[in-house]
């Protein structure tokens, strides 16, 4: 795929690329979606360049599906880098030799390109990457166990994770990525997956409820072997106000 | 200047330009730099395009400066903009006439531009626009008298006020906006510009002093008919604390 990619420039955007950070939760855990070319040792976050005739807010979600099959995420741009030498060294001789890249199309690949950063963070149960050819590994990574990246995707990767967590401070998550019902503890596991870091129990449990954005249901957790936690539910109406006016009142 | 910029085309990244949103508070007012070229009677925001050994968060100071004059803001990238029209019809034959653009160059104006939008919020008594040349006018327009804007500006405008309104949620504004001793009711006429909306004076009161970024002078406002109002200054180490932080301890 990587070879259609390079035989048809024209039909792309000099110059630019776009860069997915797609998190995933599940099993208390936070995963990176990361991807393994033929060409490279090193792995990186899915991407590709920008046809010239779409919307790049919308070109993300093709060069995702383009990448690992994912369809139907919500992507948000998040940042655009552009460091002169980012791509420097990337592309190659023998790589374009090894591609047969025609010769009066290198100049292209070596050129500085920009790149826009889009995150998203989904159930990775429900998100599940089909590599679109056999070239090509994408796999879930534990955000804690990602190997050196290439380019500067270390980097793009970073200032995702930085910009969720300011998210947390602004809005709800939570909703697509519990189960409809789930309990306290299993939504601080969330928190703490995103955070990095262990939170108190009984602060995490008074501020999540002073958002007034959950319903405490008539049923505990069964399978639990004593003192059964309560069950909980999003209450979507009062959940999607909060997301649309903030977690704080504001001023 | 613009002759120049047309004539150096492959000094620049193609198909990509900067535009920055400079937000001026004075007077309890909130104003927008903006500028009007010879070639449109429209006013715009001032942007410009990217060399191409120029990193692109280094490059938004240098278009700047090249269109206005000013210098030292530190501006914040806020959001990229790639409808595939954006900036068709933008520069067309009657304008690469008027400006002698030779023929073999026209094409790459007629591409579609990415751009990258830079906000900053200044003083604007401190940052007097100087434009480079006598084709260009720079003002600062109140912001809520800003007229038609070219290309997609006023939805990059909006965009900027968006952010720079949730900033408020984020983090406290005022320093290096406000004189050193300052009323509250100063202070709060900054959140209002910003927000563009009346706010409680109790609650206002009550909300900024609980951040605790406030020092009470032993002084009262001067020149004021009768209940004079107290004097603050910034606790500029709680400040920053605060900006490092965020305004809510978070989780």
């Amino acid at each position: 795929m990587l070879k259609n990619i390079l035989d048809s420039r024209y039909n792309y955007q000099p110059g630019l690329s776009i860069d997915c950070v797609i998190f995933g939760f599940c099993d208390n855990q936070l995963k990176v979606l990361l991807i393994k070319t033929a060409y490279s040792d090193k792995w990186g976050l899915p991407g590709g360049f920008v046809s010239v005739d779409e919307d790049l807010d919308l070109s993300a979600n093709s060069v995702l599906y383009k990448r690992t099959g994912l369809e139907g995420i919500f992507l948000r741009q998040f940042a655009t880098f552009g460091a002169v030498k980012r791509n420097m060294g990337h592309f190659n001789e023998t790589i374009f030799d090894m591609l047969s890249t025609p010769l009066e199309d290198r100049d292209w690949y070596l050129q500085r390109f920009i790149t826009v950063g889009y995150y998203a963070l989904v159930d990775f149960l429900r998100a599940v990457p089909q590599p679109k050819n056999d070239e090509e590994i994408v796999e879930w990574i534990d955000h804690n166990a990602v190997p050196d990246l290439i380019l500067d995707h270390r980097n793009i990767l970073d200032k995702a994770l930085e910009t969720l967590r300011m998210e947390l401070n602004l809005m709800p998550v939570g909703y697509n990525l519990l189960p409809d019902k789930f309990t306290i503890p299993e939504l601080q596991k969330l928190y703490e997956a995103i955070l990095g870091r262990k939170l108190d129990r009984r602060n995490f449990l008074r501020k999540i409820t002073s958002i007034g954005i959950l319903t405490k249901l008539d049923e505990k957790k069964s399978n639990v072997a004593h003192k059964a936690p309560n069950l909980y539910s999003f209450d979507q109406d009062k959940y999607n106000e909060v997301v649309r006016n903030g977690l704080h009142q504001g001023w």
